[in-house]
């Protein structure tokens, strides 16, 4: 019997090899095995080609064909269920080939046509409404979803929320499925804060800088490939880093923390690698990251980050060692919640629920505001690179103009004014340049702000779906306790495990808010020092100008 | 027989009661008296109607029907030729009727549209090429017109241009026609100066202030009107003028002086007078207008201008004399030359013919900078009040938005931040605010300035014309002379002449050149500390957001 599968959503094909497919389609695979989040078959018109494995169930003996579950692991919730194969297939193949793979230079193909933004001009026409560099929330892709999407823009997030309770290994926690073994080194601990749960804080805090990066050539160069010199404070030793290091290592910190919110990298890029400005803007990107990763508590204290940052870009047998014992890490997932140790006083769930749904409602606010933040400054950034330079130039021009008609008058006493007319002139162009270059300096880094939090805004959604699974478990086992179809001590296992993930996602909504505040401030602070330097600048180059007209 | 005409130039007739005729045309007259600058007549195709009288001839017994002297008086040179009246007619109307038609209140009586610039915006379209408040050199009207057009756009500067010269008595100047007596007080003198001729400077100069003007009325407030007082500076005593005395004045002015470039007044506008905006806008006008006349050495001395400045506004007998004086004085157009001395060597008319093509060039292109300039500021006024206003509360909106977005985290360590947002955006609304301001304080006064200068450039065009024609009447002589025509003596009075007119001519150029040069100077320091202070005031206000930040 052919191997049939169901269409969980509609698929429409963009590229070459792929066929759509319409929800609740049936299809034949030919394989179950998928090719990088790919499978291949055909759909029920009998054409043949790819379709993305997330968007389908496999049919086994034709269960659950018509189930509301669809999306369950075919083994039901049975025994047999292992939350951490499902977890991590998505990732199987960029992060858990051979290392012979990362050869495979899929991040240096080009495939892609060229993103706007790095030839010439990166922000949206004066008048138009065009792509933002910055793709904003609506767009972003789940971070479930980050690595399987070839075509990423038609799987959109949450697409999948409801299984991200199952997928994130929440409920298997929650039910008490998860089982491991918890070293010292692995405790987490969720401490009460001033303002609530909070992560323990790091007691040894690092940073890590990266230096601009170089362009890296191998096999006699035939090969290049940028590399990004990092330098962690706490070990003062650079390594070199590439993208699809730090891409594999974004996929671990995914698949080990359901609660965290792990900064997003950079986007990809498939052309124009090698042009400054990207090399640049990536680094601002990773930068940012990194800012986020060892200003988190945990994450800045995990084994696979650890190895990642101090590993010698020279020993390739232990960074080879590093990377297999994080891919085989049993503490991830479902298990992660076994590592994390709460107060000693349970909370009040009726009290986590009403700060749950307030961030909830934080968080939309603060993605809509975000988002307009982002779209007007990227506006005002195009219109003072378009609009008000040409503005003042077309000031200063005139004022140009004018000096050279007074200039046919070749009276001694004319000849002071033209020259002061046509440096007013001069400085009128100098300050349309300015304003040019002024957006780079200012808005760019606000910008660049907004897009590490628009990333964080995406990954709260499954957060919160995580603790508020946990959540209806907890009440579900109430009503069967009174029902009499669970026995007691069960509801109550099941209750303290929804305190752990609780704890653990305040935790980290309370940690979400401190960075928050930092970098806002921090950021306005830098915004408004450049728009003091700037405007100070122009009033300094006015100045030059007042001063010819002295002995004019 | 009936009274023929013949038209020196096309009219196309734009209103009911006119019709047009074609040049050379030849047109039947009513009668040989003109109404306020119209004939009424018949023209070659049996039409009715009004046109110009200064665009024909009268033909007396057919005398020069194909003459290039077309235009020459209707008695030709004969001695009845009295320069005076040709060149009083065309100021008859408005400015020599009996004392109470002052009180035919054409300057406040309401037939024309509303003009641009009183309600609300006073600036382009940002996009359109909308109708520019100050009108510009091209569709201004020649002086010598400016009272007699009835329907003025039709009548364009220098469409009379050669009958300049004999309108403004130049001509009969040169050809020894001119006679009057000479009183001291009348004198003016040229002198040799470090640049060339030069008026001789007014021995005790003198400025004069013009104060908000206030709202009067008079036959019980039946009547309003606006009255401006005067304080000059030589007499420390206040007097109050109409607009319409100063519409008297300079319509004396120019009758009076060919070859001086009498400043143009703001123009009359029927609607809208009493409205802040158009007070304010003519006072200005006024004022710049005051400044050149007191800064010219001949214009503010003479009689008229002294009666003006100087007559108490309550003696309605002493005005009434000094205005019937005025009115009656025999040294204008032609006469007005008898009063001028010059220095006692004679130009060489080779160099004084390279001064005035030189100047001509200059007065073209300097028209066209101003025009560029006008245009240029016009639209930068316009786009700070409209886009860059716009561009910064938009801004300024945006951070307030996301303050309030962080508002709904009430945790007690991001309030701070959020007042320090929410101010920021309050500053950026105001610098918004600023940016819709600004052009009144710096623009406006360069738009002003420039409206000024563009008046004098509509005068030189006829006042290079009077020197040429002065120029070519020797160059006529000296051929005549040559072919026996003309006796040595009658060419050698000629050439005097011209010399004196050429004095005349350079000393109102280099006149020009020193009032523009410090006008100049002194708009543009004015403009440059004006935005200086205005981006000092934007960094101050940058300066408070950012202190809220420190306790934030």
């Amino acid at each position: 019997m052919a191997l049939r599968a169901r269409a969980l959503y509609d698929f429409n094909s963009e590229n070459p090899g792929e066929v759509s497919v319409k929800e609740n389609e049936i299809l034949t695979l030919y394989s179950e095995q998928d090719i990088e989040g790919w499978f291949e078959g055909t759909n029920s018109k009998g054409e043949r080609g790819l379709f993305p494995a997330s968007y389908v169930e496999i049919l086994r003996n034709d269960t659950y064909p018509d189930s509301r579950y669809a999306n369950v692991p075919s083994g039901g919730f049975d025994g047999s269920y292992n939350p951490q194969s499902k977890q991590s297939h998505a990732y199987q193949q960029p992060s858990q080939g051979s290392d012979d793979d990362w050869d495979d230079e899929w991040d240096d193909s080009s495939t892609v046509a060229d993103e706007p933004g790095t030839a010439g001009g990166r922000y949206h026409d004066f008048e138009g409404n065009g792509p933002s560099t910055y793709r904003v929330s609506t767009a972003s892709m789940s971070r479930g979803n980050a690595q399987q999407a070839k075509s990423s823009a038609t799987v959109s997030r949450n697409l999948n929320r409801f299984s991200t309770f199952v997928k994130s290994g929440g409920e298997a926690f929650v039910l008490g499925e998860a089982s491991g073994f918890v070293k010292d080194g692995d405790k987490i601990c969720v401490v009460m804060g001033q303002y609530g749960p909070e992560w323990q804080e790091n007691p040894y805090p690092f940073t890590c800088t990266i230096d601009d990066p170089t362009k890296q050539t191998k096999f006699k160069g035939m090969k290049s490939y940028i590399s990004y010199k990092l330098t962690p404070t706490h070990t003062q030793t650079q390594v070199n880093r590439r993208y699809k290091h730090f891409d594999w290592l974004y996929a671990r910190l995914v698949e080990k923390f359901p609660v965290i919110s792990v900064p997003h990298i950079p986007e990809k890029q498939a052309t124009g690698r090698f042009e400054e400005d990207f090399i640049s803007k990536r680094r601002k990107g990773l930068i940012w990251w990194m800012n986020h990763m060892t200003s988190h508590p945990v994450l800045a204290r995990c084994d696979v980050f650890q190895h990642f940052l101090t590993c010698s870009s020279t020993d390739e047998k232990a960074w080879k060692q590093g990377k297999r014992k994080a891919e085989k890490d049993d503490m991830v997932g479902a298990n992660f919640f076994l590592t994390i140790s709460t107060p000693a006083a349970p909370l009040d769930f009726q009290e986590v629920e009403s700060k749950i749904d307030g961030f909830k409602t934080f968080t939309k606010r603060m993605d809509d505001s975000t988002l307009q933040v982002n779209t007007t400054v990227n506006e005002f950034a195009r219109k003072q690179i378009s609009g008000f330079k040409k503005e003042y130039q077309k000031v200063g021009m005139s004022f140009k103009i004018l000096s050279q008609a007074f200039e046919m008058d070749q009276q001694a006493y004319s000849a002071g004014l033209n020259q002061a007319i046509s440096f007013t002139g001069d400085v009128y162009e100098a300050i349309g340049e300015y304003f040019a270059e002024q957006p780079n300096k200012d808005l760019d880094p606000i910008m660049d702000l907004l897009a590490v939090y628009q990333g964080h805004l995406t990954n709260y959604p499954d957060i919160i779906h995580v603790q508020k699974g946990a959540l209806t478990k907890v009440k579900e086992s109430q009503k069967h306790v009174e029902e009499g179809k669970m026995d007691r001590a069960q509801a109550e296992g099941i209750k303290e495990r929804c305190n752990i993930i609780s704890c653990a996602t305040l935790a980290e909504i309370q940690h979400f808010h401190h960075i928050r505040v930092r970098d806002f401030k921090a950021q306005m602070q830098h915004y408004l020092q450049q728009q003091i330097a700037f405007f100070q600048k122009i009033t300094g180059k006015l100045e030059e100008a007042l001063q010819k007209y002295d002995n004019a």
